[in-house]
């Protein structure tokens, strides 16, 4: 089942383009936009064009694949790892952005040797597995999360981590979409997710075309909404899970998990084992990305919400310990502290 | 000393009518409005073009002096006791509109059988005294607050609780203005506070006209600025404060307590006794606003950031535990738990 007109990322039909879903135009316009070029394709990670983490994995495979198109024979080594490295420079904080690179660089080392075109079809396969096995893990990461709620639940969820986000199901979102299929009621609350609106924008839109009916609430009211005891759960997504179990996600991630401590309700983090770093020891190894005050002043107002001097600080994620989460959802199952996934 | 060209409320020089500045076109457009009807004065306070507790409370007395102007003689006690009903069904979170509006019902019972004249000079007296009073207050509570903090502090302040909510110095922002004043350097973190942006529009744009430098954050950032021991101190305003200190303050106020809990930031709240509701036992009994979706979907948006069928939560205020208050900050004092002032 497909909650999208689209995936979010895909080949063309021509095999030589990538079609995206444009992130930043929802919900008022759907917008696809065909991108071939290398700095086209950095651009739209960048600005968001293309979000979420494992969509990123799987969009950077598919732009490896389709920068091989056009690379020349002799130049796929040098040129495709030097455009790996470019498009890894896009966003530092989802890891499976680099994880994805990693498993079509892979590839390439492997394929050394073989003709150049034998070497584009390992590509195109390696990228259609990264999507598939995206589809997979989705679908399995949204049964484990269905089994943490009941019918009736009040869940909130912050950020997007539906189908926009990744393929399909979707990590956060998944069991929420997976509980509308099977007709199971349950009462979403989206926090709209301060500056980019992702949750406004794109949690709601999905979970409105689900037939979910979500309630949108600025992302200071989930402390309400939680005092008044209308949430039993947290689902949130994720950008990178350190091997101690600390997990960066889309900032006011901290927030809400604080808060969920403070009234005890339970904070769950869904994501593909690929977001875990298991390089990255704790929280405090990963980057934080720090992003320009204008999406915080400017970005989407009708006029600059503050005097246009005023400096802003913009960090897009923040870090979650793992002392607040209640557990780590992946496809390969419910995971409860202490986590080690070294 | 004053930060703003004209206090946000006043008597017109003709004195039969209020100039406010008009806060909702803040700080794109300062807009002074001359404002004379009960319906605009009962729709200044509804849609915030008129806002901050303490303000709220100096503006009732006002309107109710210029609406005696406007009332014939024989009506001063029928009337004006009707219009003082009206307008205080205009918000219901805010102590101080009643508190001022029973402040000015009272001249008028105990000058019964007076000539209409000088019943009108006593209610014109009266809206005065609560002005001024309000000045003296502010800057007794700014001198309190400048002691709980030092050169080079971190605070962060939600919402607008400066010279825009109250008279002159402010109430949570008034030891930052009295520091600006006395050269004494402070890192002033504000909330943007959504949905109505009264911390990018109102308290961003004073703290700028002071001088003090504010960082702008999304208020699901304050998590993140707290964790990297940027913050020294939550200074915060009051609409309403419990007998036993609950505090009932702008939406968000709970979670930005309960982060600084979490991280061992004193959480300070700033207000006049006049914001004490002693008939309030508890923060269970303080009523809260509720305000249309629109508020967080649509407006200041050039797009709509939600599909419109999608419905919203949107309390206006929340209600921080007094468990969660390091001290309540009055003109009479500096206060500590056990809270109690019944």
């Amino acid at each position: 089942m497909q909650y999208l007109p689209t995936d979010p990322v895909r080949l063309s039909d021509r095999g030589d383009s990538i079609i995206i879903i444009d992130q930043r135009l929802l919900p008022n316009d759907l917008v696809t936009r065909e991108i071939k070029s290398a700095e086209d394709m950095y651009e739209a990670i960048k600005t968001l064009a293309v979000r979420g983490a494992p969509c990123i994995g799987v969009f950077a495979g598919y732009c490896v694949y389709v920068r091989s198109l056009y690379t020349s024979d002799d130049k796929l080594d040098d040129e495709l790892v030097g455009f790996c490295d470019y498009l890894n420079s896009s966003r530092p904080t989802a890891v499976n952005l680099s994880w994805a690179l990693g498993q079509m660089k892979d590839v390439l080392s492997q394929s050394k040797g073989q003709p150049a075109d034998k070497r584009r079809e390992l590509l195109n396969g390696k990228a259609r597995q990264i999507h598939q096995s995206d589809i997979d893990t989705c679908q399995k990461i949204a049964e484990y999360g269905l089994t943490l709620i009941k019918e009736g639940d009040g869940v909130i969820t912050h950020c997007n981590a539906g189908a926009l986000a990744t393929s399909r199901l979707g990590t956060g979102l998944g069991a929420l979409l997976l509980a509308a299929q099977r007709g199971i009621k349950l009462r979403p609350y989206v926090d709209e997710t301060r500056p980019l609106l992702q949750g406004a924008r794109l949690t709601a839109f999905e979970l409105e075309q689900a037939g979910l009916e979500p309630t949108l609430i600025c992302d200071n009211m989930a402390a309400f909404v939680m005092s008044k005891g209308l949430v039993n759960a947290v689902f949130i997504g994720a950008d990178r899970i350190a091997a101690n179990g600390d997990t960066a996600n889309k900032i006011g991630s901290l927030s809400l998990a604080i808060n969920a401590e403070h009234f005890g309700v339970p904070f769950y983090v869904f994501a593909p084992t690929s977001t875990v770093d298991k390089s990255c020891k704790s929280g405090d190894n990963i980057e934080i990305e720090m992003r320009e005050g204008d999406e915080i002043k400017s970005l989407y107002f009708e006029k600059p919400t503050a005097p246009e001097g005023v400096k802003c600080l913009n960090p897009a994620f923040d870090v979650v310990d793992n002392s607040l989460i209640t557990a780590i959802i992946t496809e390969e199952g419910i995971f409860t502290p202490p986590y080690n996934f070294g």
